[in-house]
């Protein structure tokens, strides 16, 4: 290992994104190459250490954050975007690449890669693939997973897995990639990507409306994806409280029509190749909604600026929760047609027995994604009440304690609400093949022995 | 079990679609449940009896053929549509149920399956999710994976593992699904899915183009998928000897004009809303290749009919290896790029170094997917040569033995040639955790002791 990669312990390498601490490692390491990353795997294998696994930071399940005595495993330097094809739409990357940073690239050469989230200024592609992050357009685009070909991974062992695949269609063997992809850095770090791309969209417009009260938003939602077709890149819901709270800390932007208040707002995105088809598409599923009164106001983006303020609305997250710290915040999967009467009884049920609490309901419901936050200033007693609350009100095995950010530390004591006992053993037994001395991201996911 | 389970061994269950056969099964089991298929599965673990699991026995790879003494396990009877979700678009079913079946279906809902191969009327969900399979729209759906939102299989020790996902985003857990795609029936065997579906396409229109001797098919390619971008459904180039056997099997059909003959051809499907705009981006398209020279005639369906007529030269597959059985059949997976220099060079060395042998090149060029058949008549001798020179001429690990059939017994011997040691030590871990006594599909994909 060179001597460059050992690193102070500086602050940003002790918590997530989401504040939380867990411990404070022995020493942080930077590997300058895939070797580097494979000897220190190597020697912590021997020495049963267990290593927290750094990409951007960005997650907010506590899983890259480190406990005491860890030794940190900071891929920041393996950032090399190794080669983009052109002809064939591949891109092959290392796996400390910033997600924003490979899509400015591409972009330049006349391709999109269209995982996109609003960490993408410092997350990593190699973290976006452990934990097969989501984002805003899954509902035409979905998840990483769909978006990465293969990976390169280095085991607890220090051996090598790879090349990453870089063909559309493989079938030779088992596809490791998909079972390291969502595994959260508890099978194999990935060191490198074959990511597809997608030819640039010419046309994006971007949709905010006011529902009606009585709007009922799965019929939205289905004539937004029957009659939009591919041309639907996002389809967003937000409660009333939400919208109420991101006008006021979106004050400095342009503001919202008061019609919008106290209203359910939907956020939709269309794209596709020429303007007047776009146009026309959306002219045409817009009055369809305003006629039959689903829809009591709109606004529909005339350029990249209005685009990205009516963005700005629904990606408030960050400052509304800097305004009710320490929250309770929720990635809850269920499907798309449950999310209104699941908001209105979460609402009703946490109103009666957290009464001096808020909730903030919004999310990506075109994914089966909603989310919420649950504030101000929670003591962790009551930011397990709101957990038991909303876990309680979801079916279980059927629904999921986190669409896209993942199980990590914060949510383990709930993965069996969302998995068979049965599925919980396979995966046991895979981290006990792959990871026998479990020191990838030990005590993440699930409880193993030290083996 | 139910007595009903046991059934005659007749001569269907004893081979794949590719005719070849490994030996006489002790017995044939239907499960009429997924109850029967636990204790099936159970009971063979207790007696360390390897399955032969069979779906709709379509595959080519030696799969699901039985060997001497294997239980056989077919899923026919396991062939119920259980729901069809209209407003979500969602599809569960039972891992036995028929390709076509469930196409229909669905399509009288106005949605899609997007997944389509030739042995629609015959293959099975389970099967294609098992084999990931992947046909003729790769380029824009992407394979069998992309469709499958989760699996409910059964392990060999009886257990099940489920109920499938049916959520667009859910990130609880690893993804024992995607494991299981693809893992050709070694790992589990899959009980039921929740499949995605798509809006049904309104239009659709198929191109059949005569290339010139000059034309650059990667130019080509890399112009379609960037001008016509997600209209683009399908993208497949046939070599000249192919098209000519093409037309002599296909002779009861409409007829090719004579300017076809001796050429490539490329065949192009493309799909969308609006006819104008179809018909105004495919123009567009065709005009700039006749312009350039690219192109020497061209053929556009205008009707189903139409459509089914072009389609069908390029699915002559099964009517020209009957005219040269037995015969060495490839489904090379390697970068677009390479395959009309590979198709040349590999054509002329079968030339050369089997010189009573003709050669057929064809495949899914859009999806790195590169298909040959050689024949006529080869001994056992002179298929493994056949294999070793293609094989052979292949760069090792960055290329397929098989992008979409899977290794099965078949491609066994050549699975190194895919994928490095340090995969396949991984491979055979999992094999070991999920099936520690090797009773599902013994002696595919890689070689384990009974343990």
């Amino acid at each position: 290992m060179s001597r460059s990669d050992v690193t102070p312990i500086e602050e940003k390498y002790l918590h997530d994104w989401s504040g939380r601490r867990y411990g404070v490692p022995s020493a942080v390491v930077r590997p300058l190459t895939v070797e580097d990353l494979r000897a220190i795997l190597a020697e912590a294998n021997n020495a049963r250490t267990s290593c927290a696994i750094q990409g951007g930071r960005t997650g907010v399940s506590g899983g890259c954050a480190p406990g005491d005595g860890e030794l940190v495993v900071a891929l920041e330097s393996l950032n090399k975007i190794e080669e983009v094809d052109p002809v064939s739409g591949i891109a092959v990357v290392q796996g400390g690449v910033v997600l924003e940073t490979l899509q400015t690239e591409v972009e330049r050469l006349g391709w999109s890669f269209p995982v996109d989230l609003g960490s993408r200024g410092s997350c990593q592609v190699g973290g976006n693939a452990a934990t097969n992050a989501g984002g805003s357009r899954v509902v035409k685009y979905g998840n990483m997973r769909e978006w990465v070909l293969g990976v390169e991974a280095v085991l607890a062992n220090g051996a090598l897995i790879g090349p990453p695949n870089r063909l559309v269609k493989n079938n030779a063997g088992y596809s490791l990639s998909s079972l390291l992809i969502g595994s959260e850095g508890t099978l194999g770090v990935i060191s490198r990507l074959a990511l597809r791309l997608v030819p640039l969209v010419p046309v994006r417009r971007t949709l905010l409306m006011a529902l009606s009260p009585e709007a009922n938003v799965n019929v939205l939602l289905r004539e937004a994806k029957t009659g939009l077709r591919e041309a639907l890149s996002a389809f967003e819901i937000m409660w009333p409280d939400y919208v109420d709270a991101a006008m006021l800390v979106q004050q400095r932007a342009r503001p919202l029509p008061a019609s919008f208040t106290g209203l359910r707002a939907a956020l939709i995105e269309v794209e596709g190749d020429g303007e007047a088809t776009i146009d026309a598409l959306l002219e045409s599923f817009l009055t369809r909604q305003m006629e039959d009164g689903s829809v009591v106001d709109a606004i529909v983006s005339m350029s990249s600026q209005d685009a990205a303020a009516l963005w700005a609305i629904r990606e408030s997250v960050g400052e509304i929760q800097a305004t009710i710290r320490p929250y309770a915040g929720f990635d809850l999967g269920m499907p798309a047609k449950d999310h209104d009467e699941f908001a209105a009884k979460a609402k009703a049920l946490l109103l009666h027995e957290m009464p001096q609490c808020r909730s903030f309901f919004f999310g990506h419901i075109g994914d089966d994604n909603l989310h919420a936050l649950v504030g101000p200033c929670l003591t962790p007693e009551e930011r397990a009440t709101a957990e038991r609350l909303l876990f309680e009100l979801m079916p279980p095995l059927t629904t999921s304690v986190t669409a896209e950010h993942g199980i990590g530390r914060k949510r383990k004591p709930y993965l069996s609400m969302s998995r068979s006992p049965a599925d919980i053993t396979v995966m046991k037994n895979i981290k006990a093949a792959l990871d026998p001395h479990n020191i990838l991201n030990r005590g993440r996911v699930f409880d193993m022995p030290i083996g």
